[in-house]
């Protein structure tokens, strides 16, 4: 029986509380070969402590030696197999600015580019303009009507912009319309005939942002890719049988956290602190607050691996506000490993923590850190167990047969 | 997304080494109950150090409680899932011999054997007839020849040979002519249309081979079984992105690795300190070296728990010649384990070493064993995980999503 089929068996709601607070690159790697990793080296009693009192494991986010961007990474967490359910990248692009992406919307890349007077792309990133320019590009083109579908083009960043139809019957099996090459840029072509009526109002769209760009410099021309379509899977809040909430700082995180499904909750403030009293703040409105926290990952992607510790100690010592709210069930994990070492993603397994009072039994964990959770109970799983554990130890999960 | 797709999508080759270290039917048993097994047993001073520095876990060639032959065995550490990737007898009969088997080619595993005077098998086996017998048979069946296709026989061992036929539109799908029971020799019958013509063929051979052998005796008829086509797998070099080379001593090694697609390379000489020199001799050519031993699967065979750790103890005491060559990867393993106690290939998980500096964590292992596997940071891992490792250890695979 498939997961989720299952879960619409045996999820049964209750009044409890579940608290997915994700440290993002959590997992890391030593200065010295068998020294102490990023969060080993922090100082993190409250963690710790957590530790020797529940579960500890390691979390495989997409399989044995695979690295997972960050969306990859958070479906994992959220319980939604990545090899499975592949987000396009126009999808992710534009849920990544917080663009509220729905169920009827194909969402594509933008290029501004550079064509000479054959229309040959010389410059496949028009000088790299600054994202002032391409606000101002944008704004030009946010005029363009189509025929029986909304239309919402969004500025990124530099060069870079999204594109979203929105209306009934559109599909996103469509070519990239970028040659990789010097020649001009191509049209869309469908993939499949379901989206040849998609890939003709795309082509309209193009054909009168050509007119509006022609005389620009150096961004007189564009091309789309990653042509995708709002991804068809369950929704997390009726799947996991959750009033769920997502609490982060950056657009990206929100994002895959909206798509699936969650509110995302405004705040004020980025720090653990802010994060923390928001959750308080909604305490009573949801079941299950993911909470993100940005910066462990992005002092790992600066090789700092000092830096990165103080992330963690930040998160630690701001703990007690959110252990005040007395969770049913907290689990502490990342979306993947960013080494310092090795200042990317990576594909080691992450350090994760079940802290569950009542339902987890002893293991020989007593500080929160990857060599400790070698011996922890929850064993090494992949990352879509995860909310099979927060469900199993909040008791919203029924008996399987008599 | 299936793996070998999967992996079209993020290898991204680089210039580092990746050396796969197998030392055949490695897993062991103890003497006594808890005592060590044959691999703790032996003083291994070199494997411990790089069991210290990097990582240790336990290998499951074939899923829990399944015992792999060498073939199977070694499709796993290949990454090819055994279950999946099913070879045929037929094709691993004379890749086995050093035959060098190609993708038009259907092979079959033949046995002289006895019949009587109304052509009723009486000995399937013709009295267990010498390998010089066998080989002055199938010098007699050599000129056999058949319309459209090249014909090969070679003698294998007693009274077994192997037969090829060569040529385009070859099927495989045929029935064992073999009756299994005191009867005549039945007639190779295709179990596809598609492998009728083929069945035809090798009918005609059959008719053929009959009456050159009817006067011998007592090898005066044969059967065949095991008919296979070359089998349809991805191929290692291009699967993995890797410049692939197979260092061995036995043919059934150098068969299966070519059969997957790697260069073999001739040396002389079979000590571990040759098959390292031979190594050494081919390192720039190459990025990945898998080096077969193969005396620890025999000692195992012969019940010598004393002679297998001898044999280990040779291995390590050549590697420092290996590790000069500053590998980036060095993976030791082996392609099941075969303890004395069962003098056989047998189930048990087998002991396995990531060495790969500045991308492991600290593991609690100091010593190469089973029994400190079983803390080891790598855990237990089905065997077609071992390519992961190593791909994602040599950094040689890009990010998935984004």
């Amino acid at each position: 029986m498939a997961k989720f089929e299952l879960l619409k068996e045996l999820v049964s709601p209750n009044d409890s509380k579940i608290v997915l607070l994700v440290m993002d690159g959590l997992g890391g790697l030593p200065r010295e070969v068998n020294g102490p990793t990023e969060l080993e080296h922090a100082y993190t009693p409250h963690l710790d402590r957590l530790a020797e009192e529940g579960n500890l494991g390691l979390s495989q986010p997409a399989g044995t030696g695979v690295t997972p961007g960050s969306g990859p990474g958070h479906l994992g967490l959220f319980g939604y197999d990545p090899l499975e359910y592949v987000i396009g990248r126009g999808v992710l692009e534009s849920v990544g600015i917080g663009f509220e992406l729905g169920p009827k919307d194909v969402a594509a890349r933008g290029n501004f580019c550079t064509v000479d007077e054959n229309n040959v792309i010389i410059d496949r990133r028009a000088g790299r303009i600054p994202t002032s320019k391409c606000v101002e590009l944008v704004e030009k083109l946010r005029p363009i009507t189509l025929p029986g579908v909304e239309v919402f083009v969004e500025p990124v960043q530099d060069y870079r912009f999204c594109l979203v139809l929105r209306g009934e019957g559109l599909d996103g099996h469509i070519a990239d319309t970028d040659p990789q090459k010097k020649a001009p840029p191509l049209s869309a072509v469908a993939h499949t005939p379901a989206a040849e009526h998609t890939a003709d109002l795309f082509n309209q769209w193009i054909a009168k942002a050509r007119e509006i760009l022609k005389h620009e410099s150096p961004a007189n021309a564009l091309t789309l890719r990653g042509f995708a379509s709002y991804p068809n899977m369950p929704r997390f809040p009726e799947a996991f049988g959750l009033k769920s909430a997502c609490v982060a700082v950056y657009p990206m995180y929100k994002g895959v956290a909206r798509l699936v499904g969650m509110d995302v909750i405004s705040f004020e403030g980025g720090k653990p602190e802010d994060e923390f009293k928001a959750v308080a703040d909604n305490w009573d409105k949801y079941d299950f607050f993911f909470v993100h926290i940005k910066y462990t990952d992005s002092r790992g992607e600066d090789g700092d691996f000092e830096a990165k510790a103080k992330v963690i100690e930040g998160v630690d010592a701001a703990l007690p506000q959110l252990m005040a709210l007395k969770p049913d069930v907290l689990l502490v994990t990342g979306d993947h490993s960013t080494p310092w070492a090795l200042k990317s993603h990576s594909w080691h397994p992450v350090p994760t923590l079940l802290w569950a009072p009542g339902t987890t039994r002893r293991d020989e964990c007593r500080v929160f850190g990857e060599t400790e959770a070698l011996r922890g109970a929850l064993g090494r799983f992949p990352a879509t167990d995860l909310m099979m554990f927060a469900l199993a130890h909040s008791k919203r999960l029924g008996k399987f047969g008599a």
